[in-house]
């Protein structure tokens, strides 16, 4: 009767995004909300979590920030509600877990970590950076659980695959 | 421009709450629901998560599970965002650094931990059961951060005292 | 073949222990290195996480810190061993899980959460404390898993009978 | 006076580590126990973490397992002090953060998270691994921080230069 919201994983570099990665992140959290699933981040008003968070805002959708510190003071203004953990990085596991796809928009040591503990977890995870390397690695990892997308319209249509 | 969204996190037994404990929660929830405020417990399917869950959707509300484990399995389906930690008990400090305000509907050993954790986080916890011991000992421990409730009324009123 | 150490927690209040819990707590620390077991504390250098850490050195015992920050700042010297998580007082889940027996001395809300989360484990807690609102409410909650002592040699004593 | 121990994460695959891997992993726990170190693992009773644990063991040392369960029932028996986080692959970020240095030994989902994990945190790393891609993708990532070796010695002598 309830239905339960999807929840759809923006992971991404922080202070060290590359305009691209944070035009991309705003590109995919506004596809997100337009097809009115959550956009959950890591929080913080830096980078890929900003960018994805404010793209989802200017589509009316509903954004969740999963926050490392014990408040709000480094949190994006566009995360509608923030969970505060306050573990720090630990906190990249509840992200992957609480997705049920994970995107990783460029990539950074937070972002890896991410990936591969969703892999651990076995969830899917689409990559779109131009980190060749990571790729690679990550494919050799686990190919059935890694895709790899070209630009955000192609991270749209994988997942929605991936959502039956 | 953006407002954040105010979470009131609801906590009690699961399932060794009384069927009081439930209708308490199943009003707050409803209540709560009605401030427009977000609904957030622990978010398994059973005692006071569940019933705070249930009547905050019975008004429309918006509701969100911190699970315990590491999957839906065990979440009541009256969650709309499930916060997957799979961290077992160490998820209620999460709970409670993650609201504005901390309602304690009936009392058990978990609810008991949140109450404590809460108090060190330096939040304002609302008191809602019959266990007058824990009135007593939670009061002395820290009486500014401790408020007592004779029904969800109460509970409601004071709780806009302190959404500032 | 190899033996499992015994691990037993001592918990208890940081800056606001008083003299009594300090001197107990020391006292305690001791008595477990005599029997060559492992005190675990919460590791910060201040009340009975120090004292107890210093008095298991005291005896030469071996001492284990299980740190909230995310590095050993402000860690009690007299922990052999420091497991750094990062995740404030999430850790107390862990404090308590890792503990054959916790030992709680005296009581503030850190400690409460550590005696509450240990219930809902199942483990065994004795209470060395004046706060007799605490031994009233803890006892309520589950008397077979709560035992009182009056001074570190009765703590010392009925933990010979939980470890067996 | 009281000197902190210093502890030595090993890292790596689970139930897929191949035959090199256990064997590296059993020789670099026993290299680290020979220099008085403490030999840090994920403690499970498999893989790399079983073999390093085991390693450790043969030359004295002091070993410890970090637990992702609420319980010893998939814990090494090598390993003699066991953390119990039951908290999943989030206990990864603790292993990182309590250990001196990282060393990979083979390459899965989980190193992989803990490999990012510790760059993350700004931690040196040690990979001995025949996953090149992994070397690649790391480097990349942070070349300053992460070191290659070809066996436990070199691992080793790589570890005594970065614990100063």
């Amino acid at each position: 009767m309830y239905m339960r919201k999807i929840i759809i994983g923006v992971m991404g570099p922080g202070d060290k995004a590359s305009q691209k990665d944070m035009d991309n992140a705003f590109e995919i959290g506004k596809l997100i909300a337009q097809e009115k699933w959550v956009l959950l981040s890591g929080g913080r008003k830096q980078g890929v979590m900003n960018a994805a968070s404010k793209g989802a805002k200017s589509a009316n959708g509903l954004t969740i920030g999963i926050i490392p510190t014990k408040d709000n003071e480094n949190t994006t203004e566009f995360a509608d509600i923030t969970i505060i953990t306050g573990m720090g990085s630990a906190r990249n596991n509840i992200n992957v877990l609480s997705s049920n796809v994970v995107i990783a928009c460029g990539m950074g040591a937070g972002a890896a970590s991410e990936v591969a503990l969703a892999l651990k977890a076995k969830k899917h995870i689409i990559l779109l950076t131009d980190n060749e390397e990571a790729k690679v690695f990550f494919q050799k990892l686990d190919k059935e659980h890694i895709h790899l997308a070209n630009n955000p319209k192609e991270v749209m249509s994988i997942t929605k695959t991936l959502i039956v």
